[in-house]
């Protein structure tokens, strides 16, 4: 493999930076989501954490070298997830933490990010705007911008779930791995591709908000317009070139898939394995609902990687059809 | 403290027994529920691993003893988590499972225990002729009864979670137990009682299933003539005298809930922690929902201990009152 932007020596050292309590995440089979899908199931659960997603794997880093470094601010664009996660690992460190987010991100993320001590700046615009806003008041404060999925914390952040997929149960053959910025998608890639090579990375966006595979598929920065997705934590429009460029390295392909079948795998994990998610965290099982040829007989690794939605959203979509049965 | 029947240096020495992908569950707080309750409310949570119980603790000391001592078959009663974990544990050791359950157990209870291998008999009334039916079989059958319980395993299992709670974070004030046959409260109790006595050890259990809290109350076995809970999971009539004396030895309160404190208990894991738990699991905060005053600024750590939930009388459940907005 061609070297990307991570360092898996670093990699390993930041497990121990990173606060135990977002380490270890249960990784387990659901068999009774398999006489469904046609495969072997493991579920890798970043959702049993303070913060209920895994990006403070990253955030743990980045505010523990400005903590080191004397800093006192830090400012991100987010779409919900990492400003709760900067917020929660800043909080800690005695950092002042400001977020833009999208007025239109979910609630119960935006509360979260204001409950943990956060200044929530709202943009009215989407995610991009936030991006741009974040720019702005770093260059205006001389603080720090963590940008995700650029700065190479985010992704090594993330790198640890696949230390630990690899470490537990070596067996894999696909690893599913939702793709938005690229953070979670490079990271894990990253190492699975360094110790484990033959193990496929597979990338699901999306219909909705494909700009990433379309990029890793034409191999150079597709943008688009505007998304329309329910999946707000992969809703990018502008890829970053250099996260494209590690991606093109580590993962073996990127799928797109409809928001009825994210639905469906929200769905399926609500009652085969009695877990709530983010339409994010379902991509997984969606690639396998779309394509279940590809992946039959297989031993399939999901990461599902947060549970932030808002309960009434989260059963309205749940209930626009009748639900599965076994 | 007087002896109890568990041992603390078996208990510890178990740990290497039991497949680690039923040890060192997730321990977080829960802030996002916290200024709803009152109190500091830690989740030790049970539900993220293939049977969705913290019963595999348990059965793994079971199989593990039979499959070292040759024998083949095993039976027990079940309310429908005891016998997932024994078709589980059992399965890996080549142990023929028989698991005896009331009719009326959830399905997906019921459904899983078949899906496992196990072979599944259902008797035409509650877990007490359940119990019955299953010690006719053993004795039939000159094969091990397993008794939830009773039998040291279960509770020396269940005692890993105490073990697991302190080392990672001994500054709990208060720990919240379901309470049905006692296998989980004395093994917890056991290990927090040995180890940090300060620890309050609260008991739970349902208005409609009282007999183990009326027996601590009373300090004798006292017995009911039915039961009247969703909490099929701690629904037992006749409390075991053995594990009734191990329970007055580490509880310092056994408690009763009402059925919609358990149903609010649920609604709020749901909205707050993004979890979906079975009425047994929500005892805990169903009694914080009953007496806040009593938690009051007081850490509380409640183990929710099973997830296995038929999603269509869940969704009955949840939907009874408008949910509970923050």
């Amino acid at each position: 493999m061609q070297q990307t932007r991570l360092d898996t020596a670093r990699i390993q050292a930041m497990r121990q930076v990173i606060d135990p309590v977002f380490l270890n995440t249960p990784l387990y089979r659901c068999e009774a989501l398999e006489p469904i899908l046609g495969c072997t199931v493991s579920i890798k659960l970043e959702t049993a954490n303070p913060i209920r997603s895994f990006k403070a794997r990253g955030t743990e880093i980045v505010a523990s070298g400005l903590a080191d470094s004397g800093s006192r601010a830090v400012v991100c664009a987010s779409a919900g997830n990492l400003g709760q996660a900067l917020a929660w690992s800043g909080r800690g460190r005695g950092l002042d933490v400001t977020v833009v987010a999208s007025r239109f991100a979910p609630r119960v993320k935006l509360d979260r990010i204001r409950a943990l001590g956060a200044t929530l700046e709202l943009v009215d615009g989407d995610h991009e705007m936030a991006r741009e806003q974040a720019a702005a008041i770093a260059r205006r404060e001389g603080i720090r911008l963590l940008e995700d999925s650029l700065d190479i914390e985010t992704c090594e952040g993330a790198a640890t779930i696949g230390l630990e997929l690899l470490e537990a149960a070596p067996s894999f053959d696909t690893v599913l791995v939702a793709l938005g910025g690229g953070a979670l998608a490079t990271g894990v890639g990253h190492v699975v591709k360094t110790f484990a090579p033959s193990i496929e990375v597979v990338c699901i966006q999306p219909l909705g908000a494909p700009a990433m595979t379309h990029s890793w598929h034409q191999r150079s920065v597709v943008t688009t317009e505007s998304t329309n997705t329910i999946a707000d934590g992969v809703a990018g429009r502008r890829p970053i070139p250099a996260v494209l460029d590690d991606l093109l390295l580590v993962a073996d392909d990127a799928v797109l898939v409809r928001e009825a079948s994210i639905i469906a795998g929200m769905r399926m994990l609500l009652e085969h394995a009695g877990l709530v998610v983010e339409p994010s965290a379902a991509l997984g099982i969606a690639a396998i609902i779309e394509d279940p040829d590809r992946f039959a007989g297989r031993h399939v690794v999901t990461i599902v990687c947060g549970s932030n939605v808002d309960i009434d959203a989260y059963q309205r979509w749940i209930g626009e059809e009748p639900i599965h049965r076994s």
